[in-house]
């Protein structure tokens, strides 16, 4: 059967991600493993109420077929919040819904990436756009992230040497370290694309989930023709409804529709207006403000206990927002070993393997803080200390 | 710009029907050019019952982060009714959750199409399957499809000669020629394709929506090991939701899974659970008999008309369901001329055109029957004579 199958659907490995979950199933198990938001902040009464507003007023309408761009409304909403959050002018003719911002990715490889061309993407970088984008076998170059952003020496040998058509960055509270990009590092990763016909992408699923330090200006005031941006409404709203965008000028737009009509013709419609209508009749500031407020103390609490059971000698990120924390362990020892150790003493996170292109064993890996409770927080991290003391 | 695409987005036109809905936003254009189902049918005040129910009984899990397959309650009901209207014995684990059926297409040929690799296709055929497995470029073979079914001696042709990965079928009331495989055909076809590798797709959004006649057999009996299924909530309950399934064996299921996360992580969790609901406390057989009276009375209206108006020498199918009829017109005669024409007398319909993989122009068009009601039946077929008479 195997050679029924398409080269690049052979090519990419299982989920590890996928695996490691069904470890964590186990209740006794405190995980830092996944990456979901803290369902305790869903909106479960606003959006029933919602949903019943857009049944009443709006009846069979929300039921039938719609257009693939989405609803207008709700991207007009976007292009207003882009307008106050990040004194950003766009217009909701270039907002594309998506099935998630995950879609958003599908929907930008299935349109500029033919098998082999380049792609640079962070290292780490985010497994769900290393899986989204190795189905149209590019060639990947991973160019460092640390605190401060992207190695701009290593980015301008790649596009020296290669022409990448595609710069896939998170560039607030990345997914899976936790750093942002400096000004300073934007303004010099713009300054180096410019001109050439790379398109940057700017996904930014947490820049809203801020506890700390200021916002940060976007690629799209410092490179407007060569960016695209991705958003999500699943750490803000609720990821159920798998509703994200993605913003790109006309010349590209034209060719993403197409691409999304043959993908789902669109996205649910009635999600969309329920959405809609949530986000107009509620103070979604407000509501992320609450959210922000909680994993800003899960963080500190995470930091804290980490700086005080952890021994010496590892390091770890400090993010300004966002669910996760990354974790540099001393060189010699795997992620991997240090994963079999410590869920025998029932605590998980993700080894840092499946956020590196080459899959290889690292001393790195991630922890999410946005799930546990500030004491499953202190008690998780004993336990993970334990286990590093272990092997060490 | 242009040389920024990859190739296969390229190579795809905009869609037709989307550039001849445009044209018919005009209210007072009879439009037979749709494939939506009738909006009055759509279940609005049940649907808002089992929205309530899911948030009042589940909370917050209905807005979390869901499982890729989609949920197993959902896909209980599918297969039990499987077991209990087709006698087929289709286990959940079996069943893909897919954002529209349309997403089953586009996950299809992510899974099996390398460049180049032979494809057979209905001629005249879906479009949106076109567009879908367009996306993964592989070689269409188009095989005609008429009164009964498949050209089985073209088939076999082409199965002798090439290597086909995929066999696209649309066996009920098919889009857009309203014809069914009858089951000597469905046994020929599956005669021919048993023992190869090439894998039936059975493509069935209509099937629930018989007029007349005896359900068929189905290629998941004659030919489990190459069959894959596809199904669709769009035309018995709502197209908005983007709910659709796929039935696949676990060794393709798997790699379908994998492509199934890239693209979308998992279909709208809440609005499965609404489906599920709504599917649980209500009869859906009971609806559908009541969609099927009434799509059948317009299909006798739009049958009744063409024989009362229309020239001699122009062919037209009779479907046992569905919701389109396909008309042959002289051949001589230009069915994107009778487009024009036929705009101008303010009536609409779908030229053949895009229903052919040559996109070539054609004596042959598409009407839709089911979102119009009698009266309206009667002088669009009116308008629609007069407008052949003109270029005759």
């Amino acid at each position: 059967m195997e050679n029924a199958f398409s080269d690049r659907i052979n090519d990419v490995p299982k989920s590890f991600i996928r695996e490691i979950l069904k470890v964590t199933i186990d209740a006794s198990i405190i995980s830092f493993a996944g990456g979901l938001p803290n369902r305790a902040f869903f909106p479960v009464k606003a959006l029933q109420k919602a949903s019943n507003a857009v049944f009443e007023q709006a009846g069979a309408e929300v039921l039938q077929y719609a257009n693939s761009e989405g609803y207008i409304g709700l991207r007009e909403q976007i292009s207003e919040r882009y307008r106050k959050r990040d004194g950003l002018d766009i217009a909701p003719e270039d907002i594309l819904i998506t099935t998630g911002s995950q879609q958003g990715l599908d929907l930008l490889g299935k349109t500029f990436l033919n098998e082999g061309d380049d792609l640079i993407i962070e290292e780490p970088g985010y497994l769900g756009a290393i899986q989204a984008f190795a189905l149209y076998r590019p060639r990947f170059h991973p160019v460092p992230v640390g605190e401060g952003g992207m190695d701009t020496e290593k980015l301008s040998l790649v596009l020296q040497e290669r022409s990448p058509k595609l710069l896939y960055t998170v560039t607030n509270f990345q997914n899976p370290s936790g750093i942002s990009y400096s000004n300073e590092n934007r303004k010099a990763v713009a300054d180096l694309v410019q001109g050439s016909s790379c398109i940057i992408i700017q996904d930014d699923p947490y820049g809203a989930l801020r506890f700390s330090g200021e916002p940060k200006i976007s690629f799209k005031q410092l490179a407007p023709d060569n960016t695209v941006l991705l958003g999500s409404f699943s750490k803000t709203v609720a990821p159920a409804l798998r509703l994200g965008w993605l913003v790109a000028p006309p010349g590209i737009m034209d060719k993403l529709i197409i691409a999304k009509q043959a993908a789902d013709l669109h996205s649910d419609y009635l999600a969309q207006r329920i959405l809609h209508r949530y986000l107009a009749d509620n103070d979604i500031d407000a509501h992320v403000a609450t959210i922000v407020a909680q994993y800003g103390k899960q963080k500190e609490a995470m930091i804290g206990a980490i700086n005080d059971f952890f021994p010496a000698g590892i390091q770890c990120t400090n993010p300004e927002g966002g669910m996760f924390l990354w974790i540099t362990l001393p060189e010699t020892m795997s992620s991997m070993a240090l994963f079999e150790a410590a869920i025998q003493k029932k605590v998980a996170f993700v080894p840092g393997t499946p956020f590196y292109v080459d899959r290889k064993d690292s001393n790195t890996l991630r922890l999410n803080f946005s799930c546990s409770d500030e004491p499953t927080i202190v008690e998780g991290i004993k336990r993970l200390a334990e286990s590093i003391r272990e092997l060490s």
